[in-house]
């Protein structure tokens, strides 16, 4: 039997899918289980397990003995042996999905032996590869017969265009020390790409997609036939869109007057200003920012409930309501990245997460030639739909919007099942 | 004699006018005599003094005495006690441009006394306003009976809506420390939204223009009904555009990999790593990065005469050359801002320096609805040329490309001799 395990770990919480991949069509791996796992330093961790064979039959529960990514791993693969009688031993190739590649750009095997690759990993971004790290180094012992084949998220930006890239740096130093715009969220891209080409039965190098991934992190791409042309996310994922905890573009000098010793309106002086490590910067912008440090809360959802959206076509209006500015913010920053890449050239879709987002999206974009939206098809749209794609425009103009339910676990199954020299 | 002296402090350059105020037409300030002041720091400095009365007779002169803002302001006041014949005591008003004026939203005079206000700006921003700040110490030595009136290059951006001068960051260091969204090139945008209204024969509360201010320092202002509504410059003159030694829009965390200790590919080892200060930081961002870094030069015109710009529609060709490099990326970035501003709402009117620029610009907008550029128009377009506004385009579609010749002095002189507060 060749399984598949599908491992995605997130600053906080781990995803797993279980996939059995079958030779005659390695292009459709078939998922068998799916486990989450959420709140993992916040114990009792919650630990879901679905049964896809079984109706979707699912087991909850609170789990003390969680209290790190390792241990959430090694829960799982209890469950599996115990629940499904999966025999962790028939588990012959774990994909990790793992944010930052650097100089990667295709999948790589990583063996007990070859350290050098997680160092490198390490290395390059701790904030964002961390987690998906010590899930490899837990797979890599407990089974120590399996692939464990990392993913990244940045591959599918590998074809940047060198322009795009590069920042109006030193070149030198950014060559030594590889300073451009990598991109994110790949995997979820690739599989929103495949999705729409299937959807309108189109090959996907033939598709100009302008695709929004809105989850806790958010970004943007553009697709042009078929290949990321530009990406909001650069040289880590800090910047472009704000997400739940991020706090998206800003100046680059911000982060030295916010640290500064005590409330100082941007001075310089030198008693008052204190040198900053990566680390503290990283921290403060990727997890003490975004819509949470605006409003309070990270739910996303919560926000468009209290916000007034009664006032977005003033461009000027402004408001004291935190919950308001923060989607007034989202809007305008996404809009911002949809009008740079829409002016590229005309493209056909959009897809992204919210009812009232798309909503607001969609009027700001209906002077650019898009349809307006079906508003009872765009209400309807449920997280829980099973659908991958639902077309929420009125008419079939060339310049649709679309919702994409996104899959990267899917997305790392089906390449690693593709992959033939992983099956070797 | 009501004379008003506008000074214009870049960071190794000095540009002094000197206007003629009167009061049964005080919007429009008639310019006596031009001075400029380069290589302040690269000994012999390079002076020249222009009398407009005199078909633009012309003096100029290398002077070894000039070694700062300081030294060179008292060398324009030697000259124009001994070569216009104008006695600095007769010098009532003296305008100075200040980048940065943090809460400051209106010109301000700074007395001998108000230090607290000089202090104020110094804190603010060293970088971008010390040549500025030494500049008007001279000024109140040297002519302690004339009033020096700061005017800021971010007070035409302070009715930026909230949502957009806001950034994804908690909100209490952010109001305690100032860190919002200012904008910068305030006076020229100023300038150019007159000469746009006074051209178009409207009222420049009805006009909606995408500027485009190119100089060593670059950036776009998005204006609706006479207000901005956008800029691409931010908490400091750092972000958006790169300019002739500036980044421009960069990773936040780019700078901390930039700086440590020897080269590495994005390690956060400790041992590498090290503390940066907003000092250092803002110095390679601002002075070691740009076109400069890219190509050797500060020069745009150079980089456009060496650039193969035959490839520009393509958006994938890739580059080895560094001007060519450049220039795409100087576009890119452009159209990046373009293409969010434009999408916000139709606009009429765009406009900036480089024939080369121009042309790329037009080309890639002209699907937005723009007509197309007249490239004899456009290249006949002279930087010495007299007239302010230059239509480049074809016809005269409701969307039009303009090229505008700024003037900050006039402007400031103009502000200066319109606000009667500063003539009781």
């Amino acid at each position: 039997m060749s399984l598949v395990l599908a491992v995605n770990a997130g600053s906080s919480s781990l995803k797993i899918s279980l996939f059995r991949r079958s030779v005659d069509n390695a292009a459709n791996p078939a998922l068998l289980l799916s486990s989450s796992i959420s709140s993992i330093f916040a114990p009792p961790a919650k630990f879901k397990f679905s049964f896809v064979a079984l109706q979707h039959r699912s087991l909850n529960e609170e789990v003390e003995s969680i209290h790190d990514h390792a241990s959430a791993f090694m829960h799982f693969l209890d469950r599996l042996k115990e629940e499904a009688s999966v025999d962790p031993i028939d588990v012959k190739h774990i994909a990790h999905r793992v944010v930052h590649g650097g100089d990667y750009i295709s999948p790589v095997i990583i063996f007990e032996e070859s350290y050098h690759h997680i160092e490198r990993l390490s290395d390059l971004a701790p904030l964002h590869n961390g987690s998906a790290l010590s899930v490899i180094k837990s797979a890599i012992r407990a089974l120590p017969h399996a692939k464990s084949i990392a993913f990244f998220d940045s591959a599918f930006h590998k074809d940047l265009p060198t322009h795009v890239a590069t920042y109006a740096i030193d070149q030198q130093v950014a060559q030594e020390r590889g300073l451009k715009k990598y991109g994110f969220h790949g995997l979820s891209y690739a599989f929103i790409l495949r999705a729409v080409a299937a959807h309108l039965n189109k090959a996907p190098d033939t598709l100009n997609i302008i695709a929004l991934h809105i989850g806790s992190g958010a970004s943007m791409c553009a697709i042009r036939n078929g290949q990321s042309i530009d990406t909001s996310m650069g040289l880590t994922p800090l910047s472009g869109l704000p997400g739940a905890t991020r706090a998206g573009d800003i100046d680059a000098s911000l982060i030295f007057h916010y640290t500064s010793r005590f409330p100082a309106r941007m001075s310089h002086d030198p008693s008052i200003s204190r040198e900053v490590k990566v680390t503290e910067a990283e921290d403060i912008l990727n997890f003490k920012s975004g819509w949470k440090a605006l409003t309070g809360t990270a739910n996303f959802k919560e926000i468009t409930e209290k916000a007034d959206t009664s006032t977005l076509s003033d461009p000027m209006s402004r408001t004291a309501d935190p919950n308001t500015l923060a989607f007034r913010i989202m809007l305008d920053r996404i809009l911002h990245f949809a009008g740079a890449y829409l002016s590229g050239s005309p493209r056909r879709c959009v897809g992204e997460r919210s009812v009232e987002l798309r909503r607001a999206v969609g009027e700001a974009v209906a002077c650019l030639g898009f349809t307006a939206i079906n508003e009872k098809k765009n209400s309807q749209v449920s997280d829980r739909d099973e659908g991958i794609i639902v077309d929420i425009g009125r008419g079939d103009g060339r310049k649709r919007m679309l919702v994409c339910h996104t899959d990267e676990q899917l997305e790392m199954a089906r390449e690693c099942s593709l992959a033939s020299e992983f099956w070797v």
